[in-house]
């Protein structure tokens, strides 16, 4: 089944300790939308201005996704710079230049209106909610978000959640959200604001997925995916987007929603968020092969697999 | 098989947010113990003062914990006073008082030299190698370290590393011993200095055991388990320890030292420290059964298993 997805296109100027791009090919939507490709058709609603060059769009399209969503407005496309310290663990912002997503407006061209997954990238919780009225008869509806938001825009965000079915965030942010600092507990608050399932995802460590009682009828209790120690992390940009286009790329892919098929979601989620980070921007996962994937699959099934 | 454990009996007085406790039996050797006796006997190497009563050591021989190897010296048993604030990751030390244990000189009764198990706790690296050289025909030795010993002693520490089969240590130990922010890449690094084994403590996320090449005939591809999220955290201390005792608890308990029995070990440590968690000091660890940890067993291995 094809997903929508809506977010960000963009360009990254980044540094890591291992070297430095500059007007890469970023943006929530591409990495999501790379790394569902996979698995399902893309189709990829953004905005993107006049540098935004027929070769750029061709990344996209030679993975098969779907750009007939992806506006061009008159003006410059977002770009963000950025770098990572030695840790690699969090990023400082040099500039954000929001360019022609300021004022960004997703309009989802009639053919995918019935689509029925539905991803909601990091954009502000108002387009979030405007984008889910916009699609008729949608099945799943997945959500990112972050710290902006959460903080500046409360009650925009408490409506947006409120059209999720599912949330995808990481630690930091599942903490903020649901004003507690034990992550089980703020699992439960989170949920309780509105999502079936809450994905939290803990960088290095893997993910774990959080159910309200009764969601999609598959019990209760989590489940918890590990990362791969991977020793070649050279540009950990775009890794949590990815996850979440492995994630729900490979539960579109399938046709039930049953508690086994949300496991192995969460393993293809880590899966591609390794992949992400072994290159600069989305280099990786322009290159990949559905036997490289599941090769990885088997090696992060083994990590912690007993007999 | 019986194990030889090595380190601190201390009391505690500890503060979290969900109550304190004054005086509380403590150490890391009274961790490791408690929860390596649902496993096999262990036979525990430590210094206590006159303060050290009856009712204490009770506790550990009601496991049938053997005491022997317990010297009573005159003075006070160590007492350390700590506090966790909102987060529970990082304890604040209020203060340190080592009375006897400052003079400590361990001496292995000769009763128990031939024992095939040694786990050396978190002492001076000096004594450890001391405690290694009275033993005679150890199978595997296990040891833990901590900061103070790889800053303000790393020659000392080297030559202890170089004594230990297998090392024990958390992601901030591991990063800080091998000089070295990647993960995998400091575990590569500490292997080098000795340990045929690492295992990384990453507290609510699990651990990971790294191998040297070659190393136990067990391949040298990582395992890691998972840990449950746990939303009833009363008090951290001593949750490493206890994962300590689970972990080597389990592999003195089995014949065969084998991948599969490491994987199980690192499960079993997980469980422990998940246990001692959940009520102040080592109170959970004293009044387990068997059934109960084999049950918690079970979830954690459910908690990431896959069809």
């Amino acid at each position: 089944m094809p997903i929508v997805a809506v977010g960000s296109l963009a360009f990254d100027t980044i540094r890591t300790p291992y070297g430095q791009v500059e007007r890469e090919l970023g943006g929530s939507c591409a990495y999501f939308s790379l790394a569902a490709s996979y698995f399902t058709e893309v189709r990829v609603i953004g905005v993107v201005g006049d540098d935004f060059l027929p070769e750029h769009e061709q990344v996209l399209r030679a993975r098969g996704i779907r750009t007939e969503g992806v506006e061009r407005a008159p003006g410059k496309t977002f770009h963000w710079g950025g770098e990572y310290l030695q840790n690699l663990n969090e990023a400082k912002t040099n500039f954000t230049e929001l360019n022609v997503f300021e004022t960004f407006q997703p309009k989802i061209p009639a053919a995918f209106r019935s689509t029925e997954f539905l991803f909601l990238g990091n954009i502000q919780p108002q387009l979030q909610v405007e984008v889910r009225r916009q699609m008729q008869a949608t099945r799943l509806v997945a959500g990112d978000t972050m710290n902006y938001w959460i903080n500046n825009a409360p009650q925009e965000l408490a409506e947006a959640l409120a059209v999720m079915d599912l949330l995808l965030i990481n630690d930091t942010e599942a903490k903020m959200l649901g004003k507690e600092t034990n992550l089980p507990r703020a699992a439960q608050r989170v949920l309780a604001m509105g999502p079936q399932a809450l994905v939290i995802k803990h960088g290095e460590y893997g993910a774990t997925i959080f159910f309200r009682e009764g969601a999609f009828g598959v019990g209760r209790h989590p489940f918890r995916a590990p990362a791969l120690p991977i020793d070649a992390v050279k540009d950990p940009t775009g890794a949590g987007d990815s996850f979440a286009g492995g994630f729900l790329g490979y539960i579109a892919s399938q046709g039930e929603l049953d508690r086994e098929v949300l496991k192995r979601a969460m393993f293809y989620g880590g899966v591609m968020g390794s992949f992400a980070v072994e290159d600069f921007g989305t280099r990786r996962l322009q290159r990949l092969t559905r036997d490289e994937i599941d090769e990885r699959f088997q090696i992060f099934r083994e990590l912690t697999h007993l007999e």
